[in-house]
């Protein structure tokens, strides 16, 4: 496999910070993403500011990696501007529907993996946050996005200040479908996983977290029934505090 | 700005096969993009056979990028597999809601573009499809999806027998905000979209839609307020009877 897709999450930078020019650079290659019916339903607020990055640190949990980051890029699905323009235009839009969040989110996913992929190839490093999830209406709040515009991850950019090594994944065949989707035996189960499992760091998280195996860290610590289901109510508020009619 | 990013969608294709060994490289590509807490939420089925790629070219409009192409790749959002691990290791998940719907559409957005930019290095053509959203059901039942798998792109992808030029965007100050969103007068409404409504094939599809301009063959010909709410209801039924909770 070809180096530019072996990523690793960077959570220590360098102090150098990330030019204006290069940042542009950057932002460039993510508009040559594809993207639905050329519409770029996307948008990136870009936030270098110290009280703004301490405060967008704060709506991701405190994660290292944005604390220590000279710049965070917060990516929008955004269907705002493009509404702008049909009000401008006297053209008579409907896209603030569920068919619509879901392509502007998978617009401005494409866009964001084409900046982080950019980005690495100019020598930076970058992680994605998921936590932006958990706190859409203190990031809507901090940045001052308008109906339409929903954050959907935030990157944490600059120059590595380490070089981790590559995270293991299922091998893959796991992710591969043939024709028609193949159900997974208990059997090809307990083959794909073996990998991730076997691993020192797997252990270790099950024993500190006394619970029986890898797959109860996820449901019993990291990604709890009580959190799923009381962050996406919160979340559908947020969409149609938003003006998504879902 | 370096090539890998200049995308041109690939409508033509040669009739050179995509070996397995190829494909296998680049969904390894694909898999090592960033995703959430390392769950690779995300599934791709690979359409080869002559009928099922015809049926799925049917559910995709027809268009001609994937009449032509000798494989299809339909990108699926996955919390099945995870599911099913929780399953076999009497773990208690709870990851078929509005949260996770959508941390699976990003994760399987980020696999879909590291896919296309390998595929493009390795000197393939792509073209995404973004009907596959508007044909759900349809591509569900042809590759037997189980609950919790949405297909949310399929891509067309084969050896280019044409070289189309870049797609006209906007600048690229129109996608970055500085530290807040900056709203869109009026004004820079005009600047930003001057661009494309000034081009040729804009002009020509005004003219053929016999409307005022540009937004209105958005609005009124191509992504109608009638299909948004038309579709969205679908999509959310779709949803509810792959098991996600919305």
């Amino acid at each position: 496999m070809n180096s530019p897709y072996l990523h690793r999450s960077i959570r220590k930078f360098k102090s150098d910070p990330v030019s204006e020019n290069l940042l542009q650079n950057i932002v460039e290659a993510g508009i040559r993403a594809s993207n639905t019916g050329n519409m770029q339903l996307y948008s990136v607020v870009i936030t270098r500011d110290k009280d703004n990055k301490a405060k967008l640190a704060e709506y991701n949990f405190n994660q290292p990696s944005i604390l220590q980051s000279p710049v965070a890029l917060t990516i929008c699905a955004d269907v705002h501007r493009f509404c702008r323009w049909c009000e401008c235009r006297k053209a008579d839009e409907s896209y603030h529907t569920l068919l619509w969040l879901l392509s502007s989110v998978i617009d401005a996913s494409l866009f964001s993996q084409n900046i982080c992929l950019a980005a690495e190839e100019k020598g930076l490093g970058i992680c994605y946050l998921g936590s932006t999830l958990y706190n859409l209406q203190k990031i809507i709040d901090l940045l001052k996005l308008p109906d339409g515009v929903i954050p959907i991850t935030t990157i944490a950019m600059g120059y590595p200040d380490e070089s981790p090594e590559l995270t293991e994944r299922l091998p893959v065949k796991a992710v591969i479908h043939e024709e028609t989707y193949k159900e997974y035996s208990n059997e090809s189960i307990d083959e794909l996983y073996n990998g991730i499992e076997s691993l020192k760091s797997s252990k270790g998280f099950v024993n500190e977290n006394h619970v029986e195996n890898l797959a109860q860290v996820y449901t019993d610590v990291r990604y709890t029934k009580k959190d799923s289901i009381e962050y996406s109510k919160k979340m559908l508020e947020i969409l149609h505090k938003q003006g998504f009619n879902i």
